[in-house]
């Protein structure tokens, strides 16, 4: 089965009826129809239909190199800067679609998988059946379309040692509990395991912290399986999707990718799932060579420039209504962000403009103009949601609901609530919007997911400082020695 | 009837039966049985009932001039500073009970009244009957605690003249459509009029702007009604309580005040209660003159005080659970929060120790503390959004509800989502308390509404530039070109 | 005579001798003996030296299109990307030298004047002699290495017109005050024609403020004249270079740039030195058409990289000599210069990636990216400024000099002086390194000169804001309103 | 001896003779010849002056507990808050003199030396001649107006431990060389002792860094000694007073508060001058007990309060010669400056209002206030520099000087630089304040100072931090966790 469409991504998720908590109960009919999660598949089921449009399909798939199928572009490793660009066009398709709202669109775990995958060597280097896992996972996922979520971040409680009466430590991190002939078994606990139950399978791999360097580390792995294996437990937030309609609820309707904490108790993972075992040096080169965050920084940033094409949309509109485009103070609010959308859009050109090839035989787009985004983009937008609510002030909140404009207060609506141009219920629509990205409980949730998308400042600024080899440091520093000495010649 | 008790104020709420829309349908039970209203009703009730409180009674009532009952305090005009400090206790005793996060608690608009009231004679230099009115309308509402909402802004769409097809203007600018033997008869709408439903009247008073210096500008005008006059219409934004959850929603189900567009369609004012007509002049002169926004800025202040405070709380309290009150990082932010405690506190000892007497006897604050918070406020609130975002992080988004903790996966969710030195019930109480702060729906109105509460930016900046006097400022410009001259000598 | 070297732009600037003040009185030496301005002359008799010098000669200039001589390359009208490519190169060598200290570079003024000669066909729409005289000025400055400087501001008095006696308005705006046979008679006075004295000529070109849309404009006009022209005054501010030690003065001793307020009195301007006259709308049509900004600012940006680095270079060997490379809050400084550096080098690649030839030939550079970088810079610049600051502390300050070294405290200061892998005399060249470009009087005029080089950051942010022009802001409201339209689909 | 007068300050420095070298020559002639001491010791001597002008000596002394001569009120121990008032009024109306440009104004330091021997008992917990030795210090320059600087902070390479051949290790760190009959021998250097040799006498007093728990610690101690002891040498950086005009360097002409490399070179302390002696914790302790970061701190909040002041009237004048007093950018910035200067002066008020007798009996004032100013005012004044440098411009450049006033070029610069409502030679004179104040070498130091006044920033946040007690902090965490609890009532 090659790249599938909406229907088939409902179907498969619907099938797999993995254990779903949401609010205290246990979900027993089909995500599709739950109004946590249908507004947000329907979402997910027009990206996956562009597939097989006529308008898109030859941007947003490829031919498999094993099936000849057409399969999904996001899968395909990049080796030459042609492909890097398909891949960056097939990325903005997408992108233009859901406007950036979708961290986990699915060619972001795509990407992911397809970079692991491309370095599956450094797996096989002491166990060679290990790359072999991860290739054919990787195939597995692109010839079946898989979608993924992936889990990294334990909950604080893993780090507590509880010391019992008998002396030994108790802890709750997660670790392998058993190895057997059938897999490894583990058990554990992961947070914001986003989009984990609207997708097929799920990619763990716990970030080797604090390092021991040690190979037999029981809480150092890598595996993937599917969402309803047995022993594994989806505990849902609060959906942020305060209803269906589209008109009140612009974006909570259809882009909320709920968070979930997944428990892992007891879970038999088998060998061939399995890419790391007990290797903490392994653990750790295998995200920096693989180019892991070089690759999905390439489709996060693709991502941050649709957000912020369609942030300025939204302000630049709001202006109009508002009769104050041309005010120098709401210039200057919207230079901010014109400033920021063209320089996104340069560090995308310059990343390409670098790319080189890696000793994996991908084309690796420059890290730094990469990495830079992923420095300045968190402060970005929090910064044009503070616009949104300078520019619209109360507009913001005093915005009726659709069925307001459907009862007997519509005439005073139409009389009062008219913006320049525009009439009442187009402005109000537009402002629902505003509110919707800005001030609601969504648009709360992208704010903070968006500072700590790719870690915390801190380490998101030391990646990029680590990029700055020390050769390079001192050839930079070595520019102001050589001018420090140039006074005595 | 002197300050009434929570009881007493729901029974007259839910008696009054104004005509209130929210979400297309027109309200027809009690308010205090609405889901929308309920929760802040309670609230609001709780600190009505603290004035009858043997622990609070003295400090929240004074005896009536007129009737020697006691009436709330936040009616009694200061003449001394110990009344300065009376009201301010009096403020912060409700303050500490709502945490600053209600901007309409009642001792703001009894404030405001109290500034009109005690300017009474402006009104009366050319019509003495406007005087009394005020007079008369202060004593109303302070012998009977009534509780008022305001209304100032119009809806954008009262800047357009439309031209009609005969030549003539329309404008839906609110307006004195006649005046007879009864009273006035005013057409309009005003935005957002915080609490107007869940209040008993309204003072309405649009700014004169664009200022025309005409006695008889129709669109000049103040005046208090009762809520449910006929005429009178109400149209709620949607509710940002999401339930009745004190657990999952520990803000928005307790004080979220409702927003309201309210609607005048001819509706008639008697004589009695109309307090300004025409007279664009003395529209600006009552607000600069009576002190409103220093009287009112008073109690804001406290309020700014009380929410910080509570800020600090909960930031002090996820640091502690988080294993991070002893990191640098973790420092700095609880400091810039501090910073802002201490100086906001200082702003209220400045404003109080410069207070001094004005023409109409009110020992009125130093204005320029007061205005310095109101200008410092609006950027301090939001970072301290901003920082328990950046301390909590994704621990502020995946919070189980308490549906969840009553069901099978608590034994799950106690194990892994305790904090240090916290159980997960009290962890994930937290948790969602600075969700509800930083993120919901409700938090980000917050967040809007303190941006906004004195006007934006510019007119706050302006109101402080402007206490600067011509004189005064040439004496700080004087000193610098005394400095400049005494090189001659 | 074709590209010159250092010796030959020193003996011209000595032999025009123009009448220069500084400090009250007026030069009569050489300026390359003054002390106020030898130290720059060298500076920029080593740039012209480069044109000779085989290791750059290829690249700094080409074969003239008339005398096949070399000339400079910065006169060169880019017609392809290798072009644009080629001028960057040449920009970049040097600004490796200046360390984009320089605004003033030879080729900031030769680009402008290409710019203009480009575009001449536009100054001959009405007048064709116009046209002529441009492009025969170009070629005569290209053809001779003429270096300019250029005055646009006038000074604030500009702006008062004063009644007379007799009921006439005088102003000392800058004017043509007779035409005759011979050329036009120009009055008034310009500020700030940075090395006005120490280049060859002036182009005067005073900004159509406030614009009158008229043909006959007394104060519209351009020109340009030799510096020693009869009634051109020049009257320096005080030198910021301190004294001739690289040592003591590693930046103000060979960087310092003269200001000058230069003073037209009755001067004679040649009919064929004149460019526009009268014309209010060509006026601003020139400066917009010719990309003006855009190719000066091609040039500018590969400045502030160069600047960028340079200041990058310094934090790092800073943080290096005072052991602190490792630290969390040292790598936050340094990444915050390093995604500076990273944002400016792509706004360049993608300049030039979105260059397209415009009406003239030219093959423009994508405005955006480069006026993105001129609004972004004068934020950025203070900020690294600051972090030189917070990084050096006291060191920055406590500053021996070279003859410190020299005499009897040399012991003690080598002894208490090193710093981590570097002697006394080393680390303190270093921090005087970093006082003079943060803290001192050069580094002052630096700030100050970077936060305006473009205008001041209205109008900067302006410039940018108008790039969005009707349509294209349509569009992106365009997708906004198509997204509100799709929930109707 | 009582409280000095300008002219004695200046014979006792020019008797005193100390080994001074600057620029690599040693000093021999009287320091207040020297032009780069000469400007300061001025405005020093006239801050002294003060003392006994008649409208001032009432304020600026008080009668001696011991001779009751009239010493200086700096020196009193506050045991009110009217003594505190007196403080305040007395630092104030120096500050009026210098305004704020003096970070060692003689009251800093005579506050600091009475904060310790309020204290002085803690010295004699274990060798009681310390407390003695303190006492009578104190008394010895209070009754002789001694003029104190201190010397705190030693240069980074006394963290270097050189590893010699014989296996020892080499520090250069400062330290007790040798204890004998007459007193201490140290050696050692100290960085940035501020007007080192403008004053009599050096404090120094090395923090416990890292704090080593015992009490034979050979690098602690704590002891006060005159400058032109033997073997004590001081390398001054060079001056920043450009020159000896006033109008032409209003600030660096006679503010310059020379820093020096203080180097001790086997100096004998005298037992009687013996403060502390290798006991670390008692190092620690003397500062946070003594309150000595409060009493100084006090000084320096007045001293901001000047400094502010005198840059907003700077600001005010820039804008009304610019005519730019009423635009609404303008009114933003001076608005910023505006809440800068209330929220110190509030800071001030509250900090008295809230002060407290201490156990030594001194009237304590309420630290938080006044460490929040120190947080927050490396913050401000850095901001208030930048707006002076936004508001001016390239006015704040092209500033003629004295002589070109003096000079031929008078008519043009009385035509040219005149502003609105002031003539050239007056404008001038104020950018060149503004100049001097936001550009120049001196302002350059001035930030510099102010950034690091009370150490860095996460040192002066972390003393405002731990004015939080634990129980505070429980008392704030306490509100929330009662209101997390109030919903199960």
């Amino acid at each position: 089965m090659p790249a599938k469409n909406g229907k088939q991504f409902i179907d498969r998720i619907d099938h797999a009826n993995p254990r779903v908590w949401i609010r205290g109960e246990q979900l027993d009919g089909k995500l599709s129809d739950h109004p946590a999660f249908r507004g947000l598949m329907l979402t997910q089921a027009e990206l996956y239909d562009m597939q097989y449009h006529p308008d898109y399909m030859e941007r947003m798939t490829y031919s498999s190199p094993s099936s000849k199928d057409p399969v999904g572009l996001s899968f395909m490793q990049p080796k030459t800067k042609e492909d890097l660009q398909r891949r960056r066009e097939m990325t903005m398709l997408w992108g233009e679609k859901h406007h950036g709202l979708l961290g986990r669109s699915p060619d972001y775990m795509n990407t992911g998988l397809m970079a692991f995958s491309a370095a599956a060597e450094l797996l096989g280097e002491k166990r060679p059946e290990f790359a072999d896992n991860m290739r054919k996972y990787y195939e597995y996922c692109r010839e079946r379309d898989i979608s993924l979520s992936h889990a990294f971040v334990q909950p604080h409680a893993s780090r507590f040692d509880d010391l019992l009466e008998d002396g030994s430590i108790e802890s709750c991190a997660a670790q392998i509990v058993e190895q057997n002939r059938d897999g490894i078994v583990v058990s554990g606990a992961f947070l914001l395991a986003t989009q984990g139950v609207t997708t097929d399978e799920i990619l763990v791999y716990p970030p080797a912290l604090p390092f021991i360097p040690e190979e037999n580390n029981p809480r150092t792995f890598a595996f993937a399986v599917p969402n309803n294996l047995p022993g594994i437990r989806w505990i849902c937030r609060e959906t942020l999707a305060l209803g269906d309609s589209a008109y009140d609820y612009p974006l909570s309707s259809r882009f909320d990718e709920m968070d979930t904490l997944v428990i892992f108790d007891e879970v038999l993972v088998p060998w061939e799932r399995v890419f790391i075992l007990g290797d903490d040096r392994l653990s750790m080169r295998l995200f920096q060579e693989s180019g892991f965050h070089v690759h999905c920084g390439h489709q996060v940033l693709c991502r941050y420039i649709a957000k912020t094409e369609f942030t300025l949309g939204i302000l630049l509109y709001m202006a109009e209504t508002l009769d104050r485009a041309s005010s120098p103070a709401t210039i200057d609010k919207m230079t901010e962000v014109i400033a920021h959308y063209e320089t996104l859009k340069s560090l995308l050109v310059a990343a390409e403009a670098g790319a080189a090839p890696d000793r994996f035989g991908s084309m690796l787009p420059d890290r730094r103009p990469i990495w830079t985004a992923n420095v300045l983009f968190p402060k970005m937008y929090p910064r044009m949601i503070e616009l949104i609510q300078l520019l619209g002030g109360s507009s913001v909140i005093m915005i009726p609901s659709e069925l307001d404009f459907a009862g007997e207060s519509k005439p005073a609506l139409d009389r009062y609530l008219r913006g320049s141009g525009v009439d009442a219920t187009s402005k109000t629509a537009l402002f629902r919007l505003a509110w919707d990205l800005s001030s609601s409980g969504f648009g709360g949730r992208q704010t903070l997911y968006e500072r700590f998308f790719f870690g915390d400042a801190s380490v998101v600024a030391s990646r990029l400082y680590q990029t700055f080899s020390l050769s390079e440091k001192e050839a930079c520093i070595g520019k102001v020695k050589a001018f420090l000495q140039s006074k005595d010649e």
